[in-house]
């Protein structure tokens, strides 16, 4: 039975160390879902549409990544996608007490879908999407935190 | 004399965390004060006339169980049920942050309040506010995560 | 009926840190048990006897107060002193997660014993006996730091 | 190819946590290597042949799980057996910073091995070897801790 | 050659802690900028004007602190200022989180830029300034938070 | 005035981590002490006299850096070297409470000593003495962990 995991994240934007998890995580399931969650109330920064181009970019059409944008919850996409776990990177102790709370609920919604982290690679885990927003919006060089080109 | 605690909280919605918390506080204080904080500018998901009825139904009419509104300063509040005590819960590492710099304000503002903790047991310490209101919000099952029926 | 707490540390040495966290207890409290563990194998650097007097020199032979020495469990120690509440200072997250790992291990122990944690004034915070056994050994001075002379 | 991970501890004892993610950790993985680290220095309080023993009887024989001691680096382990992971459970933040460490050394001695982390579940996050062999050295009761019996 | 360090914030208000590292960083740098980033975007409770008034006086015109308001990148302020140092106060472990990230990324825009820590004094790391904004709004006193007069 | 910082630490051994900070202390510092705290109790892996020489060699014979032994307070060093700052490395938010105590301690033995907090560099920031010592007795590569040749 193929291995798929659900990648969920707001990704406004996708940066190099969502990259990192994802190519880590290929070696652990057969097939990796990116889902963007939107919500039509909260206004983005990179519209969904453009950033999932760009995601198809980075990986250049690997037949082993989707990506899709929804707006459900997580556990119901999960079923959609007969994925049977949600990928998650850690990067520091702030991010595991969100994850744990998260991979908690998880659990309670649904008893057959186990969450799976990774840490993410040092050089990436100070970068974070609300940064890099930051910092592109007061014209600062963003290019070399994205594995794509703006 | 009364050994009065208020449990402070914006309570939206009240869970089985904080339902936990108040139980065993009514081991150590003769009154618990529950009290909904609540800004007029600041929308609420749950109105606070429902959270007051809801919390007198979860505790039953316990006549060592009362549920306020406010909106003024907790130690103003406090003062005026000569509570000497402040009731809080604590689940991880984050909480205890920010209730450490509370509990520090609060010395400051009236000496003679203090902040008294217990540790949400293990199956609540995952459950808070904001993610129930994320999962009902997209239709989600929480009622086993609240000591009432929506 | 008398409400009493155990407050069990090492206290090698007892600090102003701890004075304080007794004295907040005895709000709450009727009898606070000071109780120091202590194991025959582990070597101490201030005796147990020599402790047992200096904290009751601190206190000023207080009669909510007791000071005894223990080697067994502290939820047998507990039922000895009919005390349901266990009294601890949290001073910061390091703290917190180790408290919580043995509330949840006492709870199972014994479900009728609750943990009650009071935050230490930030004055004390840094202070910890590790800290002041370093300090003492190399001849500095302590006396500031612990609520009795040595 | 069989997807093989390593879960290294000392478990001194095994318990009711590491179970639960051996278990979880089998529906990641074709099989899971439990590799008892074991230094002939250091005094251990469960006998290591003992250990095996009674965790092979927890896991029934299952023909996915491997029981090893080692006293040799993780990774060389890791490459005689093939295996391109390692299984870890994260309790806390406290796990969390030492397993970014050893991650990241892990890392650069064997580029190829890849951290897995799964979080323990609630009820069994407060459990550790050193608190059940406190207990146990006290003639408490641990049973209820230990996926076997003592 | 000058030793000249940005001490950014938004300082919604300035408060003691702040001015506690400040005095700290005199004994370090020969010129502290105290730059009071602002997003015309963002609504501020204390104005610009004012906030810069303020913390004049409470320097009482000290001919080593600069105080500028500034809406770019702090690595550009950095520059105009021949700044080679950012002085930024820790108070506890989330802080330490936050500065960690931005210590990294501004590293990444300007790899000269050195970001240096001092720990808040412990009397003042409850301090910060939303809580100063709460009570202040409900009319409490925070006069003896401040290093001026409201 | 000459600013001298103590850069204090067992150094067993030191290592790449250890070299970022003192490198980006010379920015700061017009000289730094890398002082190594011995302990003749303590038995140390790499012997103190090996690891001078070594640092030596790292630092090239920097003239504004001395290396020196000692078994005192580390207030009492300060002082013999008219050090007026401790400097000292941040990896993560454990490294922070323990520096915390440290400081404020350090602050009532000697309140004219300040103590300065650089972060190590992502890629070096997992590293740590306990670690390496671990690698090298079971004979694992460590030369890329250090800044000599072994």
């Amino acid at each position: 039975m193929k291995r798929v995991a659900i990648f969920p994240g707001s990704f406004d934007p996708f940066t190099n160390g969502h990259f990192d998890i994802v190519n880590k995580g290929l070696k652990l399931f057969d097939e990796v879902v990116i889902a963007i969650g939107h919500n039509t109330n909260k206004q983005r920064y990179f519209p969904v549409e453009d950033m999932i181009a760009k995601i198809g970019e980075a990986f250049n059409d690997n037949e082993h990544i989707k990506i899709v944008a929804y707006s459900e919850l997580t556990v119901s996409l999960a079923r959609k996608h007969n994925a049977k776990f949600l990928l998650r990177g850690l990067r520091n102790t702030t991010d595991f007490e969100y994850e744990n709370s998260i991979a908690q609920v998880t659990k309670y919604l649904d008893n057959d879908l186990e969450s799976v982290f990774l840490i993410t690679s040092p050089q990436y885990a100070a970068i974070n999407s609300t940064i890099i927003r930051e910092v592109h919006r007061y014209g600062g060089k963003v290019d070399d935190l994205l594995p794509y080109k703006l």
